[in-house]
């Protein structure tokens, strides 16, 4: 059986991602793929309590260094339990974020800086990487006010200021600029459909379907 | 104001620990030292939390490398939150357990090996150690005996086998002839009284008394 591949959207609050994976869900599942959808942190009943954790406490409860520890205990758990098994069985995986966010949240927002992050990663789950990462990119002044139409509460990184959530959209860039195969950027304020479509573009021409 | 000192407590499930902490604890305050009483995994409430994530799923939910990356989560909390902002006030700190519990249980007893977890704790705690070490060395058969008395449920790792244990002794012996200036190891078979006056003498000889 062919191995399926990890898609992760990754981006800043209110670009779209939940959106977007909805979208691909069914794009996919009309061409007969296997679709598991799964988010971070989060993705197995542990790693949702790490996510409970991590997004649920004050801003400032953790340093950036305990968020990346924890983000990465629950990727490891995310990868074992859910995702690996998926891929395996020959589905394709959707993850609302991945290991890209705790690089750019941590590494460029938090500023402890891509080595600490890439030696992380390589300790906690090797060399694994996505087949395709779609970033969808937004200011963080477009993303604020998307954020300030939903109803639900703030989380710990919703919470935190414009300053940081510049920094995190610079890295996002980053991390496209320095890896062009696996990455793709998409404007996120384009309307849905021309997202979805650009992004199936990228997959038929990064991936090719089965 | 002098810097205080972390001293940690090691060794095997039933080897003593807690009940030295107490002796250690009611011996140097009558020296006039302000002693904070901690353990691992916990000292914090999230790392509490941590623990109860740890401590009470079955055996083999988490993988050597997940419970790890869980493991200095927590105690990069522990140490920020608690160790670090007593001893600079002064005080000295006993925990029951620190990192050689990670080196012992995930480096040799999961068998990840001494590097990772090197590598693991320089990225989340730096070159941070305690001040003395004191490993109470039980055999794993001994250990199952005292087990066997408590009445309380027996945690994740109390689920192990004794192939595992012994591999965890053995790792605790070889971290203490590793590092022979930090670390002393006590016969944990030794009455009581015993064991307190041989810690005690290893405080007053590699620490001093204030």
């Amino acid at each position: 059986m062919t191995r399926g591949r990890l898609i992760t959207l990754e981006g800043g609050e209110g670009a779209g991602k939940s959106t977007q994976i909805r979208a691909l869900d069914s794009a996919l599942s009309t061409h007969g793929i296997a679709v598991t959808t799964t988010r971070e942190p989060g993705g197995t009943p542990h790693a949702e309590t790490i996510r409970g954790l991590l997004l649920n406490s004050e801003p400032g409860t953790f340093d950036g260094m305990t968020q990346a520890l924890l983000h990465y205990a629950a990727r490891r758990e995310h990868l074992r339990q859910t995702i690996l098994p998926a891929l395996e069985e020959g589905g394709w995986v959707l993850s609302d974020r991945f290991s890209d966010s705790t690089m750019a949240y941590q590494g460029y927002g938090a500023g402890l800086g891509r080595d600490l992050i890439e030696a992380l990663h390589t300790i906690a789950i090797g060399t694994f990487k996505p087949d395709l990462t779609v970033i969808l990119d937004l200011s963080s002044e477009r993303s604020q006010v998307r954020l300030d139409t939903r109803a639900e509460d703030r989380n710990a990184y919703e919470l935190l200021d414009q300053a940081f959530h510049d920094r995190v959209r610079a890295g996002f860039l980053d991390i496209a600029r320095r890896e062009p195969d696996r990455c793709i950027v998409v404007d996120a304020t384009l309307p849905e459909a021309a997202v979805t479509a650009a992004i199936f573009e990228a997959i038929e021409d990064k991936l090719g379907l089965p």
